[in-house]
């Protein structure tokens, strides 16, 4: 049995959404001021490029995870605002980065930076605000919370390298594929989760358990992201889909329909994505492929093991309004259109 | 008058750095012993590719002024090796952005690591030193230490951007070129010095009279290098010249050359440099140009200003062996072959 795929899941996605972002609407505004302010700088070209990119209509979501868990943890101060601001723009900075090392010209259906501002601007204002979230700790004073961000910060370095070495590689295994989502998305995830706890002072079991929901959250929504990038449902929206594809890309319904093909399937998908030679209608092989393997709604399905993980992290806190939100955001995550 | 360029100083220069290189060289060992211990990572190309750049020859200054710095202070613990290795670190991970952003080739005489390792990986590799020079720190847990290089590395970065900005525009004033120079080379320089002092818990003054030395060493160093970019004696050496004319990098030779000109010289710089349109003979021209209106031997008298100044700082030490040394790296600063 294959995972139903929900076609009118509209309202009930953006609502998930929408009762965290309520919650927290007041400290995300604080947020926001201080983005604003800590971008400032007298080379004007940092405010504007770094402005593009904080403006662009992200969903916020890593700040917002750090606000909701203070909260949860029963933080009644301030100081979760700063550390949210600091896991924002490392968030920014290795947007910026992947952009550079992607050559993407597009970020959220919009001009990339390093397309508008250049790939120079793009890294050293990426190292900037990387430079920029560590002084926001800093102020913070938080040795705990420097440590659990500098090491989330290189393994996120690690996992794009990882990735780079996997691009082009069709023999990349599920396994491989974990370790870079792991490492470049669900690791950011995870830290900006148990800083919540840290600022609130919990016991390390809180602490490990709003970690471990980051993580499984953050496995789950990279998934869900690279078969979006397949997703017809997402083409007639009127977004952008193929970009993996294009680029060669490895992603989890790749390596299940590399695997779960014959012979001549395979050459297929060494010819489009290790060769880079492609033509007219391989992108729509590439789809018919994925459809004959049910590989789109098997890594959804996938992405509904870590999500179950992710539901069961929280299972020691006890209920109440934040807790409920945390649990509608793995739904938002899982049940975007597609 | 002019200075006398001493084309004979070579013993004098290296016995120069020498005897900094010998007072710190067990300490050196272990911080050497320590850059590979924590480049490690399963992902085989950082390790190779910082290898590549750590490996490269350097003269590990920056440490070094570190590791000295905290001798000089009295400092009688080991932590001070820790912190040079992070100093190094992020010194290695702007080096390895500065040559994406550069599009450079050769770094100390070798094929640089982007042009090895591609610019994507050196993107991603400095990310990943950058974390973990932070991730060294923590280990110490000094906050002020903390707050100290991620201020430097901000600024380091901003710098970085408007060197950008600056590129290719003749106009660029010399108090420009000095706030670039301030931020992206002697900003480093000034944070190493300062925290010799902050680990051995030395009283402000100490601390920021290391910081001013460090500053103004650093401005020194920078305005060496752009003379030995345009200096005869190098390439009699067989080293590369001319790459900043060949980049239209706007360094205080240009600068004062393009000021000190007629209209028809002010054409030729606008043609070479900011329309990078350059023949045959254009170097040439440039050194005579230089030459003509003695903008390498004043641009070196200036370094020496500075040199003045990071021999003034140090005046509240005691003499000993550490405050000698620190003294002649001044010289060897200022005197490197031109």
């Amino acid at each position: 049995m294959g995972v139903v795929v929900n076609l009118n899941n509209k309202a009930k996605v953006s609502s998930a959404l929408d009762n965290m972002t309520a919650l927290v609407k007041d400290d995300m505004k604080l947020v926001n001021r201080l983005i604003v302010e800590r971008m400032a700088s007298p080379v004007e070209m940092i405010p504007q490029l770094a402005g593009h990119l904080v403006n662009a209509g992200g969903k916020r979501m890593r700040p917002m995870m750090t606000l909701a868990a203070a909260r949860m943890c029963g933080h009644d101060d301030m100081r979760h605002v700063t550390l949210a601001t600091a896991v924002e723009f490392i968030h920014t900075a290795t947007l910026l980065h992947d952009d550079v090392v992607d050559e993407s010209n597009q970020r959220r259906g919009q001009a990339s930076a390093n397309a508008l501002f250049g790939n120079q601007a793009s890294v050293l204002v990426g190292d900037f605000l990387f430079s920029r979230a560590f002084e926001l700790m800093v102020e913070d004073g938080a040795l705990k919370v420097l440590g659990i961000l500098s090491h989330a910060s290189s393994v996120i370095a690690e996992g794009e390298v990882l990735q780079l070495m996997t691009t082009n590689d069709t023999e990349t295994s599920e396994a491989a594929y974990l370790d870079v989502i792991k490492s470049k998305t669900a690791q950011l995830f995870a830290a900006a989760c148990r800083i919540g706890a840290v600022v609130a002072e919990r016991p390390r079991v809180e602490e490990d358990a709003l970690e471990n929901y980051g993580m499984n959250l953050g496995i789950a929504f990279q998934l869900i992201d690279d078969v979006l990038d397949y997703s017809a449902k997402q083409a007639k929206l009127g977004k952008d889909i193929g970009d993996d594809f294009k680029e060669g890309k490895i992603t989890l319904p790749v390596i299940l329909a590399f695997r779960r093909g014959d012979d001549d399937e395979r050459t297929f998908w060494r010819r489009t994505l290790e060769d880079l030679d492609q033509q007219d209608g391989d992108f729509d092989l590439a789809l018919q492929l994925m459809d004959k393997h049910n590989t789109l709604v098997d890594s959804v399905e996938r992405a509904r093991h870590y999500g179950g993980m992710a539901r069961d992290s929280l299972g020691i806190f006890k209920d109440n309004p934040y807790k409920k939100a945390f649990l509608q955001l793995i739904d938002f995550c899982i049940d975007r259109e597609y």
